[in-house]
C-alpha cells in the first residue's frame, strides 16, 4: 500500500492572457503598448481545494481587474517593471499571498510611414519577435526573467555538421555546407540587486541582449548549433553583466537539399524543402561559475532544462 | 424525385503547401526567397473519378518536383513570374491539362546586422505581412493576383462609429473616438495584358501597393472601418492603372475600453482590452466601371465576396 | 489608361465568430448546444464605403446581440433552423437588406459516464468532427448547405495508386498497398423546397450523410483518393434525394512507408511516417445531370472549385 | 563585476516530434497506433557547445531512425513501454550519456461502422482526448509520468463560485449556478517500482485513471475549480495505488451569461457566450504524505508548479 494521507502540494492560480493595449496620449504622437499579461498567486490557498472555501480566493477576475487598473495608475513602461509592481501588489495585500509568478509577452508595433514621415497614431505590427518576461516572487525575493520567442533566423552557409558517432540506425551524411535555420527562444535572468534601483533601463537592456544574439548567430561559422547557441549565450554574459544565466530552446529547423539529379540538374546548395516535423531541437544553459542558482526563479517556466 | 445521372462536377487537384527556401548565391552576398507553393490542374480527369483509371493524372509528387525542378532552372524572381513559368508548363505539357491554379505565400527576410553592416548569409524573418499570389490559366487567358495577409494594423485615434440604425437588439454605444484595428487580407487582380512582357516588376508593384494600403489606412480619418477600407482601394487602382480591382477582407479586432470608473480612475482612451472573438467582418470589391469582370480568376480564392 | 470611375463591388460585413451555448434546461436532464455563429448581410451600404455614412449600418454589434436573443426566443434546434430564422430576420426587418450569409460550425459533446450511466449535466467534447452549416438568402431565395470538417479517416489498406502518366519530373515509384488517410471537409447543397415545412429533421439528415460518407471511405477499395471521394458522393446523392450536389475537399494525407533496410529490418506495410506538408489536395463536386445550378449558394464559401 | 568563467549548465537535445504510424497487420484487422515521440539525451556533450566537437553528438537523426527501427522491432503496445525501451537503449548503448527525456502524445482511433459493423482497416480519428507520456532516466533511477491533454468538460449546473474576499478591483458577482467548463491536462507519476515487471498494462490503466477524472469531474458539485480538481486527484490516488501524485492544468474557461434584459428577455441559465481571453488557470499538486518526492521526474514537463 502507498504511503499516507492524500495532501495538496505545489499550487498556484491566477488569470492568464490578459491582453492589454496601452496607448500614451500625452502629446500628438502617440506611444502605444500590447502586452498579453498573465498572473498567477502562490501561499495559502488549501481549503480552496479541501473544502471549497473561497475565503482566500483572490478572484482571477480580480487580478485581471488589477493589471487593467494598474496599467492607468502606474502605466506599463516595461514587462520587467509592470510586472514586478503587479507582483508586490498581492504579495503586500494579501497576507496570505506569498509570491507568486507574472508574465508578460509584449508585441512589437512600428508607425506606419506616411510620405516618407513616421505617423503620429498609426502603426503596424512588426513581428520580428515576441519580447517575454516573467517576474518570479518567493516572499522577500523577486526574480526577474526577461526573453525573447518567435525569433526566426537563418544562415544560407557557414554551417558545417559532421564528426559524429555511428551506430547501427545512422544513415546521416555529413556535410561540410548546409542551412543553419532556428526559431530562437531564450531565457535570461538577471542577477539580483543587479537591477535594483529605479533607474535600470529595461527595454535597452532587451533590446542590446537581442541584438547580441541576433549578431552572434551571424557571425558564428558554426560546426553544431549547440556551439553557435553556447557563442550566443557566452556573448550575452560577456557583455551584460546583469545577466547571471542564459536558458536557450532551439529547434533546429531542417531545410534538406532536393535531390534534383534525376531531373539532370545539379543542386550546388540552391534549393532547399524546409521541412515542418521532425526538427532537432537543442536546449542548454549558459551560466557563471560561482554565481549562485535559482532554480525557484525557474519553476514553471515552460519546457525548460 | 430529384433529375438525372449522378456526375463529376467541377474539380482541381494537386500538391498544396510545397515549402521551397531558394538561394541566389552567385557572389558572397547570398539572397533568400521563401515560398510556399500549391499547384492544382483542372482539366479532365473524369475517368480517375469514376473509374480509378489515373492515366491522365499528372501525380502531385511530379508537380511537387517540378516546383523544385523549375525554382533550379528558372529561379524564382517574384511569386507572380514563377507561378505563371509553372503554371504554363502544365498546360503546355499535358494536353488534357487545360488550365489550374498556383498559389503562393512569400515570407519576408531581412539580413540581420553585425556591427551595424547588413551580414552577408544571415538573416532574420522580419514578419510584417506574408505576400500572397495566385496564377489561374484558363486556356489561353492567364488570370495574375497578387496579395497580402497577416498585415496587422492599428490607429489610436482617428476612427469614429455613429450614425447607425438602432433596433431591439442594438445597445452600441455611438462614439468619436476609438481604436481601429484590423488584419488586412487584400487580393488585387492586374489587368490583362497590363503586365505583358518580361519588363514587369512584380516586386516593385507589390511593395508600392502594399505602402499604399498602409499610408491609406494612417491617412483617413475613419468613420467606419468600411470608409477606410473603400479608400485603401481607391487609392490603390488610381495610383496603378495596372490594377483591375481589389477585394479586401478586414476583421474588425476590437479594443474595447475598460471601465475603470469602479476603481476610481477615469480612462480617456489609454487602457483597452483586445478582444478575439467575435470580431467584426467587412469583405468588399473596389473597382473600375466599364472594366471586364473575370469571376474566373476569383473561382476558389478563399473567402472572397 | 483604365476605364471609368472608381466604385464599390460586391461587398458583405457582420459579426464572426460568435460563441453562444444554449442550455436547454427543461428537466434535470440538461442537453447543450455549442456552436460558432457568424452573420453577414448583402445590400445597399454604398455610402458607408464612400461617405462613412453608417445610417444603413446595421452594427455588427446588433447582429451579435441578435444571435443570442434568437437563442433564448427561438432555440436553436440545429445550424441550418437556427441560422434561417436568423438571416430572415435581417432580411424582413431592414428593407436595404437584400440578403447575407449566415454561417456556423457546431462542435459534438457526448455525457460524461458515471457508474456506466450517463450523466444529467456533465458533458466531454467529442471533437470526432465539425459540423458546419451555411444559409445564403437573395430576396427570396434561400439556400441551405451543410457540411462537416475535421473529420480525419485512413486506412491502413485496400488503396492502390499507379498508372499516372510520367514525364522528366516523375520519380514517385507505384504502390499496389498503402495508408490512405484524409481530413475530409464536406459541403452539400440541399434542393430548394426539398426541404420546406417545419418538418425537416436536419440533424438526422446530418447524421445519415456524416454516415454515410465515413461508410463509402471504409468500403471502397481506392484506386486513387479521387475515386473514394467520388464515391462517396454518388453514395450521398443516391441516399438522400433531398441533396443537390456535393463538394468535396481532401487532403491526401501522406504517410509515407519508413525505409528500415538499413538496419536490416523487413518494412511490410507496418511502420509509417505522417508527413505534414506538402500534401496532396483533391477538390470535387458532385452533381445531379439536369439539376439547376446555384452559383450564389457557393459564394464566399470558403476554396471550394 | 560578475563571478567566474562562463560555461555550460545544463542541457538536453534530441529530435523533437517524429510522427509514427504503426500498423499491426498480422491478421485481417488491423490495429494501428499513432504517435508523435520526442527523444532527448542529457549527458556529456560538453565539447559540441565549446568547441563545436561532434564526438559524442548521437546526431537527432539518428535518434528518430532509432524510433521508427524500435517501433518495427518491438512494437508499441503503449507509450510508456515503448519510451522506456527507447530510453534505455540510448543509456545503454552511449557510455556518454546518462539519461534523457522521451515523451510521447497518443491519438485515438475508432473504427468506421460499415452495416453496424465495424470496419477491419478503416478508421476514424476520435479526437476526445490527447494521451501523453513521458519518461525520465536518470542513470539508473526510471520515472514514467502518464497524462492527458485537450480533454474538454462541461457542467451545465451543479457549480457556484462565492465567498472570496474583496478588495478596491473586485467587481466580480457572486453566483451558485454557472457553467464549470475546462480543458484538463493532467500527469500523474507512477510509484518508482509500483509498475515493475513485464505484466504492467499501461493501456488499462490509462483507461482506469482518465475515467476517474472525467466521473470525478461530473459527480463533485462545485464549489471552486480548485476543489474540483483535488476531488479528481484524491479519486485518482485512492484508486489507483500505482500512482504516487499528479499535477493537473485547468483553464477555467468562462462562459458568460448574457444579458437579455435589454431586449426584453430573461435568461435563467440558458444563453451564454464562451470566452477566448483571458481565463482562469489553476494548477496544482496532489500527492501522498510521505511519498518520497521526486523532482527530476518533473523538469522539463512544461508549465508545472
Amino acid at each position: 500500500m502507498p504511503p499516507g494521507e492524500i495532501r495538496l502540494g505545489a499550487n498556484q492560480y491566477g488569470k492568464a492572457e490578459v491582453r492589454l493595449v496601452r496607448v500614451t496620449r500625452d502629446t500628438a504622437v502617440h506611444e502605444i503598448e500590447d502586452l498579453n499579461v498573465t498572473s498567477q498567486l502562490r501561499g495559502d490557498f488549501t481549503t480552496a481545494y479541501t473544502e471549497g472555501d473561497n475565503a482566500s480566493v483572490v478572484a482571477t477576475d480580480t487580478q485581471k481587474n488589477t493589471v487593467y487598473g494598474f496599467a492607468k495608475e502606474h502605466g506599463v513602461g516595461s514587462p520587467e517593471a509592470f510586472l514586478t509592481t503587479l507582483g508586490r501588489h498581492f504579495v503586500d495585500e494579501f497576507a496570505w499571498v506569498s509570491g507568486g509568478r507574472w508574465a508578460a509577452e509584449q508585441y512589437a508595433w512600428e508607425r506606419i510611414a506616411v510620405d516618407g514621415q513616421p505617423h503620429d497614431h498609426a502603426f503596424v505590427r512588426s513581428g520580428r519577435e515576441v519580447r517575454t518576461a516573467v517576474v518570479q516572487i518567493h516572499g522577500d525575493t523577486t526574480h526577474v526573467l526577461a526573453g525573447l520567442q518567435d525569433c526566426t533566423v537563418l544562415k544560407s552557409t557557414g554551417s558545417e555538421f559532421h564528426g559524429f558517432p555511428r551506430d547501427r540506425f545512422t544513415t546521416l551524411v555529413e556535410t561540410d555546407d548546409r542551412i543553419l535555420a532556428t526559431s530562437i527562444t531564450a531565457w535570461w535572468r538577471y542577477r539580483p540587486g543587479a537591477t535594483d534601483g529605479g533607474g535600470t533601463d529595461w527595454n535597452d537592456l532587451y533590446a542590446g541582449i537581442r541584438d547580441t544574439i541576433l549578431a552572434t548567430f551571424a557571425r558564428v561559422h558554426s560546426l553544431a548549433l549547440q556551439q553557435t547557441m553556447f557563442e550566443a549565450g557566452r556573448a550575452v554574459l560577456e557583455a551584460f553583466p546583469a545577466v547571471a544565466e542564459m536558458k536557450m530552446s532551439c529547434p533546429n529547423k531542417h531545410h534538406f537539399l532536393v535531390d534534383l539529379e534525376p531531373f539532370g540538374l545539379e543542386n550546388p546548395g540552391e534549393v532547399f524543402y524546409a521541412a515542418d516535423r521532425p526538427y532537432g531541437l537543442i536546449e542548454a544553459t549558459i551560466e557563471r561559475e560561482g554565481e549562485p542558482a535559482a532554480p525557484e526563479a525557474w519553476a514553471t517556466v515552460p519546457g525548460f532544462c
